[in-house]
Order: structure tokens, then sequence, then C-alpha cells
């Protein structure tokens, strides 16, 4: 049976590093534009046992989405070893697009993914590069829609990328701009005659009450300028929804897969906030009657953060390089991708490796 | 043979109306910063010759790119007589996402699609909504991609909406800010096992040197913020490709599509100016040494400009309300829809009303 898989990854990991000693000399506000009562310290520490964040990474200035995506392609094309020319599909998951220094306007006219085709120097016209919006889980359903693409005969070779600058949309003055990073991670696919590969994926948008969980909006600061916005996150509602939803919608891929949660190797989750991602494993194993295995997921927010997107394919590539302590895959391994974001959206697909 | 089949079909026109007397006080400057060195009548009378547009439509301040998309939606939704919580995607294509008043910044998080699902009021999870960044061919390759969901088995009704504010990011000092307007239009598509419906489509992405023939950049006034950006077009290099590439891209789906250029009863491209669509129509009959058969190609660039991704799906829903004079179509006619736009892309397929 022809199945969708992965024959190279790519990532990027940007160059400036910045430490949660970094925000403690911020001034934060709540929701209510109120000043939080607390110290620097205080707020920093616990951050960090909430979420796992250390650091996090950003990109230097003069680097935009479309470069970082390009710098992961290149990285991808490479291991995979093909002729990009040979590539049908390009597309690149992202929610801000480029944001040029000193400016808050997204730019993604032309589409990110037509700077990254020209950057790679492809001239097969039949080369189809779009971006896509899906908040957090976009690079998941940009793979899970070239998989469809292939299913219905158009294409066998695609570039998935998620890439994302969120440095450049976080509120100084919102603790929640401590989870934010810059980064992109890239898979080179293919259509393929095969036992391993994607068996299965899903997909769920709740838009209702949970429309505005993560959304776009003013500064924290009292008087701040109500038309200069940041990613903004309702962190309570986020976590409460991702525990509700998302370990049942892993649970409906996995058994839709047939391979069974005992022959599951890992777990390749979005990092958004460790203590989350460990309370979705947790109610998921628990939805099957067993403990959480040792080592099923593989994590790298410590030193990374959140970097949207770009999570998941940096994560799976980071592991496959043997970069994330005693993480490894092998040959054969059945392995989950899986994500949670705005709109609010939640995915996963089923992967053989 | 299951087909895709458009269902319901719906447009916004936005309620102001800017003539081209209403930039006969602007002052124009050329790429260069130069001052046009004509009057304001010289300019406006050749912009007509050319694009054939009197007048545009924008939108009140207080609608968003994602209000005009909700518009369509529900009257596209209503024509088709379904209840929304069938659907299973809701895919928006726009370039811009929304721009809230006085701001210059563009908002796209959440998707458009999950606003538009949310003012929908659809509960139903399994309606996957995201946004596709594609230039002005993004409805066409919405719909494209809807196709491909549905023939890999992912779902068998779509809403594919193209929505756009083109008003918000023109420079008033650049002619072709005149070009530009405000719409959207919605289709209700799908798969059911039909003699009439989508036949095969194509789509080409030029990204080499014709990546920035549009763009987002400074404005043409001298000493003007360079971190304000506005759309941008190379008018000159935009009409050479689209004349060299258009005609020989819809050739090819038309001959693929095994209808025979004889049947085709109307061309609904992409109004982005009279002069290069009529050359573009032409030039493809030229290739068929064929004379252009009279009516072939609807047009409402002459009230409504170039509203980018919502003019193919405007025009459709205004043809098939017998709003656009002497053209209609009926059950049985072989149809083309064909964009081209910014990355560069072209795309177009056939089908069968």
């Amino acid at each position: 049976m022809f199945k969708t898989k992965i024959i190279g990854t790519g990532s990027v990991i940007p160059d400036i590093i910045i430490t949660n000693e970094d925000f403690l000399s911020h001034e934060f506000y709540d929701e209510n534009q109120k000043k939080l009562d607390v110290s620097g310290e205080v707020i920093v520490r616990k951050f960090k046992s909430i979420t796992g964040i250390e650091e996090r990474k950003y990109a230097q200035q003069g680097l935009n989405t479309s470069d970082l995506a390009t710098e992961a392609a290149l990285k991808a094309i490479a291991d995979s070893g093909i002729d990009p020319e040979t590539l049908d599909h390009i597309i690149v998951a992202h929610n801000f697009g480029n944001i040029v220094n000193q400016s808050i306007q997204s730019d993604a006219v032309p589409s990110l993914a037509a700077r990254v085709k020209h950057a790679l120097k492809i001239r097969n016209p039949k080369c189809v590069a779009y971006d896509m919006l899906f908040g957090c889980p976009g690079w998941v359903q940009a793979f899970i829609q070239a998989d469809c693409f292939f299913k219905a005969g158009v294409g066998t070779r695609a570039l998935v990328i998620g890439a994302e600058t969120l440095s450049r949309v976080t509120d100084p003055h919102d603790r929640d701009s401590m989870i934010f990073s810059d980064g992109a991670g890239a898979c080179v696919i293919e259509f393929v005659d095969s036992d391993s590969g994607l068996l299965n994926h899903c997909t769920l948008s709740h838009s209702m009450e949970e429309l505005d969980y993560i959304y776009f909006g003013a500064s924290y600061k009292p008087d701040s300028c109500p038309n200069h916005r940041y990613i903004k996150m309702k962190g309570r509602k986020v976590y409460e929804y991702a525990l509700k939803q998302v370990p049942l919608a892993i649970k409906d891929c996995i058994d839709d897969s047939k391979i069974g949660i005992e022959n599951i190797k890992k777990i390749f989750i979005h990092q958004a906030n460790e203590k989350m991602d460990e309370a979705i494993v947790r109610d998921l194993f628990k939805l099957y009657n067993r403990e959480v295995p040792e080592k099923i997921m593989p994590m790298c927010i410590h030193k990374f953060g959140n970097s949207s997107v770009a999570t998941v394919p940096t994560l799976y590539d980071m592991v496959l390089r043997n970069q994330i302590k005693e993480h490894n895959v092998a040959k054969g391994d059945a392995i989950v991708f899986a994500s949670v974001g705005a709109g609010m959206n939640i995915n996963a697909f089923v992967y053989v490796v």
C-alpha cells in the first residue's frame, strides 16, 4: 500500500539565547491591566515550574520567518538526498508571516512558500508553493494536507515546513511572552509503496467559546496603543480545553490505526507547556487504564520554548539526530505526532518509522 | 464517477462606492518616487482605458475580511439548502487577514476560517477550518484543495471562501491603488456521483524572477515611512508574465479535460485588468487558431475593481443570478475557472455545470 513517508528532516535553532533571568526586570501586568504584585523572581520561578522553560531562542533581527523556513528546508532536502526540482508541493505553515525589523506589519505577499521556493532556486513550475494558517497545529495539518494530495493523485513529493518568529509578536508586559520563541522545522515527504509511513490522521476544530482562547490583542500595560497587538492566551482556558479534548482525539487516532496503544513508542507533541503536555499524555494512558510508559514523550521546550508550528518537526529532527537525551526511534517504531493551538485546533497522526 | 460540484454560491459587494473621480486629487508618484507630471484627469482616463475600472467598492470601516467572508458564506449556505453542521471543511483564501480600523497590522490568529465557523455557529468539531495564502489565485486553489481532500476520502462537503479588504493596503500615492477593492465570494461544494462537476485542474508556481512582481512595499511618496507597507505591483512585468504563461496553462487544462475548446461556454477569469484578461483569452484562442467566441468572458471589474481572491467566486455567483448582462450558464455547460497572481501563481479548472 502506498503511504506518505518522511525521507528527510531539518530544523533551525535561532542564535539569540534569552534566559528566564532576562525577564526579571520586566513590568508584568495581568489581563485586567493590573500590575502583578509579586517580584520578578517569584514570577519567573513559577513560570519555569509550570512550563519547564529555562531559556528560548530568538532569531537575529535581519532574519525573517521565511529565512528560517529556507534554512530548515535546505537541511531537510540535503538529508533526503533528493533533487529539489522533483518536489510537487512546498507548504509553509505559519501564523504571522514575515515581520520585518522595526515594523509591526505581517508580510505574506508573496507567500512564504514562494519565497522558500525562490531561495531554493526551484524552477519547476509544477512545484506548487502555498502557505497555510491553522494555529500551532499548522505543520501537522500541512503534512496531512500533503498526504491528501498524494492520495488524490496530485504529486508524490512535498516539502512541509513550519516556521515562526513569535518573538516579534510578544507583549513584554505579559508573563506569557516568556513562553514564545522562534524556530523552523521541515520534512521532505514522499508517497511510496511501503509498510511504513503515515497510517491515519485526525483533525478537530472547536471554534465556539474556544475561538478566542488564543488571539491577537493589545498589550496588558495600561494606556498602551490598542492598535499594536500581540499574541495573547487565556492560559487556564487553553489548559482545560487541551486536557478535555486532546487525549480523546489522540486515542481515537491511535484506535483507528489498529496499532494498539502498547505498540506506540513515542509521542511527539507540540511543545506548548511541559506540565500541560505531561498531563495530556497521562490522561491519554488513563483512558486505556495504563501507566505512562517511560521515555514516551521527548521534550525540547526547556531550551527552545514554544515556537508554534516549528516545535513538532524540530523535535522529531532532533530525536532522529540523537540530540534529545535518552530518546531515539528505530525503523519499524510506531509513533504519534500531535498538536493543539489557536482556532482552537487539534490534530494527530500515527506514523511507522 | 464522483466529482466535486458547486451546490450553492454567495457573494458580497461592499457598500462604499469609490469612483475614479475620487482619485483626481491624489498626488501620484512612480516607483522611483518621482511625481507624475500629468494631470489627474489624464491619469484616471488612461487608467480606465487599460483596466476597464469605473468604480470599486470598499468595506465599511467596522467590517473586517472575516465579516465579508461570513456574509458570503451565509448566502452560499442558504443557496445550497444544506445544514452547515454537515460541512467537513471551511477554507478561507486571503492574503492580508483582518486589518482592523486604524491599524496597519494583519490579524489571522485565530484563522479567518475559525472566525467564519464561529459566526456560522457550527459546533461540529470534525468541520476543519483553515486559511490558505496563494495570492489572487487563492480561491481557485482552495477549491482544488477541497477536491483533493474529497478524492483522498477526507470529507464530502466544503465551504470555500475568498475574501479580502485590499482598500486597507493600498498606497494612495500609487496609481495602482485605483485597481484594488474589497469583496468576498463563497461556494458550498460537494463530492457526488455525477456526470457534471470538476473535471480536472492545473496549478503552476513561478517564483524565480517572478517572485516580486506583486509584493508588499513602501509608499511611492518620497520620505514615507519604510515600515508602513502597501500592496505593490510591477504592472508591466505582471502583464507580460500573464500573457506568456496563462493562455498556455489554460490550454493544457482544457486539453487534459478532453472537453474540446469548441465546447467551452464561459471562462471565469480573475478580474485583474480588463485589457489583460481580454489579451489572455485572445491568446488562448490563438493557440487553437480560433477567433474568440462572443460572450465567452463575463466581467464585473468595471464596477467592482480587483478584489483579489474574491473576484472569481463573485463573478460566478453574479452570472448564476443573471446579474451580468448577456451572460448566463445552463446545466451541462462546460466552463473554465482561472486565475493569476502573487507568487506568481496560475491555476485553472474545467467544470461542467
